[in-house]
This record gives structure tokens, C-alpha cells and sequence, in this order.
């Protein structure tokens, strides 16, 4: 029931003209679900709206122009980065895509899918599985089809599959004044318009609403195996990953690091520590996967992955683990978790090139020593394409001053050539750190095509632009 | 020497300040490679810039501006669209990238390139392979850098690789202004910012200045296996190419169709056609090539090549020709030079969903055949992406009105859901079937962009925005 005393009493009744009373929910009986993120206190928003359709979606958007009112678009409210949380119990309104749900064009014989922005990764692939495909995006997480686009969304599986981008064909978006635009036709190669859809994928939503995608699909591969690894320093680390690397370029399919904190982390209680290299974790346990669609009896990858480890034994290898691959993955994916219940968990999604990513570690490391000794790092990441998880572990009793960690850790990256975010997307919580640290030739070129998208900064919860005059 | 009484005498002197008096050409004296495209009538420039740095050929860009002057950006000249040819002797300036050749930075524990504009592709590949690494764009032609992202080229081995924005991580780019924006660091993974870089990919040279690329390095396959297959008929073509993918998705690095007109046009001599098949030509030859980076001791595609055919032998398969890669890859290679002997050759560079390519095709023989009966029709293709060299031959001796033509075989690719240019870009050669099958929406969009980032039209030699009003 809307209340007619509600500030924005018109605004309200003007929405549930376009989707329905039941789908339009004024600021303060909104589900909690909605306002609390991932890892950051509640946020505030004037209103819910619950679109039906892309058509109701797109109608929206100018409506709440007309009323000053920002619209922060939200998915399966999984992000790490604020960018689907509002932050304005009056200014700005929430909208779900949640019941965006209208296209599901699975197209088998050109390995396709064209989906709505409301569905979710692990929908897609359960659908997809008995045809032998999927969308090959592997996170902990299980965002919508919405919240994938527009953080690009990488995991760790990247290395072989590439990020969301290389693995969508076209876009369906509706622009801050209503108007819907199909960005692409889904062909595997196009080179008849602008690559337009490209700006809106990792635009944390802020450029237009994206409604719909159509993504390449990927083989479901026949046949994995998996490595726990514990290599003999952390020198040895980098040069191994290369040999993998020239050995078996297209079949390694993930190469992650964990660190010695990160993994105790992630274990159930510490007596399982003796089931992982007899209880000697090394500073840095690498976790590799081999994957291919052959059959094991045309290409055996649990031989392929043993003749590597033998040869490398006792030079950078010391122990591995072998055939427990569900055990492996099941730890990698249980780290957040496990680090969360040790404390304060301050997280930084980084990317160096990868080249770097080991000299770049040891500077973090010995600069928290010195500047935060308070920090217990516990990072962990995608070595293989330079992705590094640099989370630390704050005690819970002790007070901190997190805006300069932040600084010095995002200084350090820049330093190395890295990135501050490679795959969380900016939003609010990056906001600042994203001014300070882009090129302002490249935030004016960023604001000046914004505006062209979104005269009104009717969507810019992230603003792309330069920082406004203070 | 400069011509004092060349009517752009200023410019001339004063683009000779910025990149030295040799580099400054008038029209009258720029010799004909400049400006004769591959397959087209010869253009006209008011004088040729060949700057020698990226800083040189940034300045020149705003010069050109404050004299009226439209800047066409040349690279090696090898492109099918006329995107680097000008067209007018009084308004347009060329400017060639041969010399941008300042930076090759090749990082080999990164696999990436960072390269200037004005090499050429083969070089590349030329430098990277003692290393085990390539940029695995495989074409006929040799582009320069600047060209290669400038159309996004695909190639033949496209289905494997990915097109040039699969493998492009970073631009530097000048701008109409004369700025340089570094767009992308050459991370693998780097969700920090807008991907502005992906804007200037396949466009054209329209919307800025390719100075630099940072490219994503593939390693080198240690072996291949190459067949030429004569399929049953034309309806087992799509049904085998989907076996073939179901079963070795990771393998096929390239699957490319050649009807019986262009595999006689690139036989040396009508004798040749008895070394393949017996001389019993299918409708629709297969080059099919499988590629690993594993040994032939670790994975013998030879031997999985072979099996594939048995299975497929009597079913969709009647012959094959096994073992004569380079000869299979050569006759590939020589369809076009093949068919220009033969007539007039009309080019059309078309995609289509896989799964309505053979569709399209049988449409567009029956149309051509009512239509256009004396034009020849001898396609190829890369039907493993859905891309379709629609070419015809059309008799030297018979006028031919090839705007209805054009129009009739745009109207129906675009009606099986398919584009007008797959890896060739559009340019001026496109530019009225660019307007005439674009979405208005997607025409007022890509024209604010086009505006945003060059207001006064300098480099508009392609027009991404709605066509003028007349």
C-alpha cells in the first residue's frame, strides 16, 4: 500500500501506473535485503521499484528524472563496491532488476544466449548444463545477468575464459531518457556499427540500465584436474607458473595463489591443516587446474598434471596434493568466510601485471609491517592473470584509521603498474580512490561521454568524470 | 621541397615545423601507393603528413583543424572500406602512421606487446615467435597496427584467438584536440575504469588516433593438423561443423568453407583440380584445422583428425585431403587474387548467426541467380564465426548497376539477422549501407559519442552519426 503522506507521494502513484502498486515500495518498508550490502553498513533509499519487464524498466528511468530523483539499479545485490546500494533516503530510488526475466534465447546451434537482466549466473548454467554449455564465469558469488555486465566480472577461471566482456556478444540497454537501445546482434563478428555495448559492460550500471545480453557460450570441459602445490619459496613461485605456462598454454584453466593466512583461514578447524601437506603450508600454496573438453583416454590431464609435478620436484615444487580437487576448490572459495570470522576483514581487489605481481606483494607486505603491524595479511588470488585479493585482517578491538591504509596500499599499486580494482568495478566505495588515482585526461574524456549518455547524471551513482570543484 | 604557391602554402610550412620538411608532401607529389587502395579507384589528399613520433603526429591533428582540413589516417594501406584513402585533393589531409615506430616493449614474462602504430603485423609475428609467442590474427593481408585495431580484424583463426579486441588491452590514442590519452595499463584484468579503449577498436580511425596498442600475447601451437574435406552436400556442411565443434571445441582453430567457384579461381591451373578430390570438386569445400600447444607425443591431432573423418566417412563426409596443410592454406589464401582474373570482382564482407548461414547463402544464390543472373557467385568463408565472403565475379564486358546489387544482397543478409561488415569496418566504401541498415537509435547514440570526442568532425571521414539531412 503506498502512503499518501509520503513525501513523494506523486512520484510513488506515477510508478505504480507503470508497474504495478505491488512492485513500487516507499523508502521505509523496503526489505532489509535490499539496503544491506555484502560487506558495508545499510544504506537509504526514497523508494523500491520492482520493474516486470524491460519495457516498465526503461519507462521508469525519465519518470524519476522528471522527479530529481537518482536511480541506483540493483541485481542480485552481490557486489563488493556499493555501486546497487543507494545512499539517500530521498533523492534516490532503488530499482531491481530482479523480475527482468522476460528473455531466455538459448540458441544451441550457434552456442548462444541471449537473457534478461534479472536472472542469475547459476540459473544460466544449470539451464545450460544438460546441452553441454556454459557461461564460463566461476566466482563465489552468484550475481544476476545485470550485476555480471556491468562489473565485467572476471574469477577465477579468467585465464583460460576470459572476463564477462570477451565472453558478450550484445547488449540491450535503456539510456537515462527512456530510450532502449539492442547494442549488438549477438554476432560472433560485427564490425558494421561502433562497439557501443562495450562502455556500458564495468560501467557499475552508471551509463544506462542494462536489460538484456547475449553471451558466447563456452564447451563444458570433459575432464579436470586440480593440484594443490606447495612450492619451495616464494622466489620459486613466478618462474614456476611461466614453465606451466609454455608447457600447457591452453589447457590451464586456473593458477591461484593462496597465502599461508588466507588458507588457515579457510580450513574448518586447524587439525585439518595435517591433511594439506602433512601440516607444513607454505607461504604461498598455488592451486592449479588443467581443463579440457577431450576425453581422459584422448588427452590424459591427472598424467599430464603428475609428469609436471615430478619434473619439477625438488626444484620449485616440495610437496603437492593431488585427486582432491572438491577439497581444493571447496577451500579456495571458503576463504572470505573463514577470514571474516578472524576479524575485520579490510579487502582489496588489485591487479598488477603479472610480471610484478610477486615484487608487488613483498612491498605490501613489508608496508604494512611498518605502517599498520596491527594488519595480519592474508591475500590470495589469481596469479595467473594478475589478480590479487590483498585482503588484511584488522582486530575487531582495535580502532583504524582505514582511509590512509587505503591510500598507501592503492599508491604501492599504482607504483607497481597495477590496477586499484580489477574486478569489483568502482561504485561509491571507490569513488574517491578512483579521482585520485585516474589520469585527468582520461576523466575528462570519461565525463565528457557520460554526460553525452546521461545529460541529467540521472544514473551516476558512479560518477566517471572528474571529482566535482569542491 | 615545399611549393610556395600551393594553396594551403601555411599549413604545409607550418606542419613542416612540427614533423620536418622531408615528411610534409603536397597532393600533386604524393606518390600512388598512398593512394591507391587495393580495389578501388584512386583518392585525392591536399598533402600527405608522415609524422615521425606520436608526439609529432598529435600536434598535427589540431593544425589540420585550425587550417579546415579533414585528417585521414593511413596505416599500411591494406584495408577493403577506403577508411584510409582520401577523397578530396582541397579538404583532406593524409596522414600516414609508417613512421609511428617509436615503442616495441615486449614483455615475455607477461606475454604482452606494447607497440607503436606503424608496425606491421608480420613483423610482429616475425619478433615474437623465437620467443614461442604471436599476436594470433591470421590474415592474407599484412596490416599495420593502427589498421588492425582501427577494424578489429578477425581472419581465419578468429574462432580460436578471438578478433584484435579479444586481444587488445590498452590504447594510446590522440584525440581531435591534439590530447594523448593513455586508455588501459595492459592489464589482463582491470575493471578501474570506463574501457574507453574499446571504443576506438573497429572504429574506423574515426573517433581518434591509434598511436599505440598493447596487445595480449597467445602461444605458439606446437603442432596442426589440416584437412580439406568434400562434404555429402550442402545440408550436411552445418550439422558436421557442429559435431566437429561438440567434439574438439578447444582444438578447432580454424573451419572455413569454400564454394566450387572459389576453389577453381585459386587453383593455379584447371589441372590442379585432380590433386583434390580426384577432381570431383564439392559445392562446398572444408578446411578444417586443429591446433595444440602439446606435442604430437602428448596429443596426436593428426590421429584425431582421422578418427573424426572415419566416423563422419559415408555419413557427412565423401573425401578428404589429409596431410597437405600448406597446400590447403596456400589455395585458401589465393581465392581473391584468384577472382580478380577472372572479372570484376564484387566483394561483400558479410556475418550471419552460424545457424542461418547456410540459409542466407541458398537466399542470396537464388536472389543473385533472378536477380544478377550473370554474376558468378564464389563465396568462402569463415563459417566457424558465421563470417561470409559473399563474393561474385561479374563479366568485364557488361555494364554493371552494382548499387541494387549491393542493396539487395545488404537487405537480405540483414534479414537472416546478420551484418553488413563482419571484419572490414565501414569507412567511406560503407558509409550509405552503414546509414540505410543502422538503427536510428543506435545512429543518434554513436553520433553524440562521435561528436563528444571530436565536436568539430575532423576525423569524420567515417560518420558513425545519423546521416545529413539533404
Amino acid at each position: 500500500m503506498l502512503n499518501a503522506t509520503h513525501p513523494c507521494a506523486d512520484f510513488l502513484r506515477a510508478a505504480a501506473t507503470i508497474c504495478g502498486e505491488d512492485q513500487v515500495v516507499p523508502g521505509s518498508s523496503i526489505e532489509p535485503r535490499y539496503l544491506e550490502p555484502a560487506r558495508y553498513a545499510p544504506g537509504h533509499a526514497a523508494a523500491l521499484l520492482r520493474p516486470g519487464s524491460a519495457q516498465e524498466a526503461a519507462q521508469l528511468l525519465p519518470l524519476c528524472a522528471a522527479h530529481g530523483l537518482r536511480v541506483v539499479p540493483q541485481g542480485a545485490h552481490t557486489g563488493l563496491v556499493r555501486a546497487g546500494t543507494p545512499d539517500d533516503a530521498e533523492r534516490e530510488v532503488l530499482l531491481s532488476t530482479e523480475r527482468l526475466r522476460e528473455v531466455f534465447e538459448f540458441d544451441a546451434w550457434d552456442r548462444t544466449l541471449r537473457v534478461s537482466a534479472g536472472f542469475r549466473l547459476s540459473e544460466l548454467n544449470e539451464r545450460l548444463a544438460p546441452h553441454g554449455l556454459m557461461l564460463p564465469i566461476d566466482l563465489s558469488a552468484d550475481p544476476s545477468v545485470g550485476g555480471l555486465v556491468s562489473h565485467n566480472t572476471g574469477g577465477t577461471r579468467m585465464l583460460r575464459y576470459g572476463d564477462v566482456r570477451a565472453n558478450t556478444l550484445a547488449l540491450r540497454v535503456a539510456l537515462a531518457d527512456g530510450r532502449i537501445v539492442q547494442l549488438g546482434q549477438g554476432l560472433q563478428k560485427d564490425n558494421a556499427q561502433l562497439a557501443l555495448h562495450q562502455l556500458f559492460i564495468g560501467a557499475s550500471g552508471a551509463l544506462g540500465l542494462v536489460l538484456e545480453a547475449t553471451f558466447r557460450l563456452a564447451a563444458l570441459p570433459r575432464q579436470q584436474a586440480v593440484a594443490m602445490i606447495a612450492p619451495r619459496s616464494l622466489d620459486d613461485v613466478f618462474p614456476f607458473y611461466q614453465r606451466v605456462m609454455a608447457r600447457y598454454p591452453g589447457l590451464v584453466s586456473a593458477f591461484e595463489a593462496i597465502s599461508r593466512e588466507a588458507f588457515v583461514a579457510a580450513l574448518g578447524s586447524p587439525d585439518d591443516a595435517q591433511r594439506w601437506f602433512g601440516g607444513q603450508l607454505p607461504d604461498y600454496a598455488l592451486l592449479l587446474e588443467l581443463s579440457s573438453e577431450l576425453s581422459a583416454g584422448q588427452l590424459d590431464l591427472q598424467t599430464l598434471l603428475q609428469q609436471l609435478l615430478e619434473d619439477e620436484f625438488g626444484e620449485a615444487v616440495v610437496d603437492a596434493v593431488l585427486g582432491a580437487d572438491a577439497d581444493c576448490w571447496h577451500l579456495r572459495h571458503h576463504i572470505s568466510e573463514g577470514l571474516r570470522r578472524q576479524g575485520k576483514v579490510v579487502g582489496f581487489d588489485l591487479s598488477l601485471p603479472r610480471a610484478r605481481f610477486m615484487a608487488f606483494r613483498e612491498a605490501g607486505r613489508r608496508w604494512l609491517a611498518s605502517q599498520f603491524p596491527a594488519a595480519r595479511l592474508a591475500d590470495f588470488g589469481h596469479l595467473g592473470d594478475g589478480g590479487l585479493h590483498f585482503n588484511l585482517v584488522w582486530p575487531r578491538e582495535l580502532p583504524l584509521d582505514e582511509a590512509p591504509l587505503r591510500e598507501g596500499v592503492y599508491a604501492l599499486v599504482r607504483a607497481h603498474g597495477g590496477s586499484i580494482s580489477a574486478e569489483h568495478g568502482v561504485g561509491p566505495q571507490l569513488q574517491q580512490a578512483y579521482w585520485r588515482h585516474s589520469d585527468p585526461a582520461v576523466l575528462a574524456l570519461s565525463g565528457s561521454l557520460q554526460r553525452s549518455l546521461d545529460p541529467q547524471a540521472l544514473l551516476a551513482h558512479t560518477q566517471w568524470g572528474p571529482a566535482p570543484r569542491p
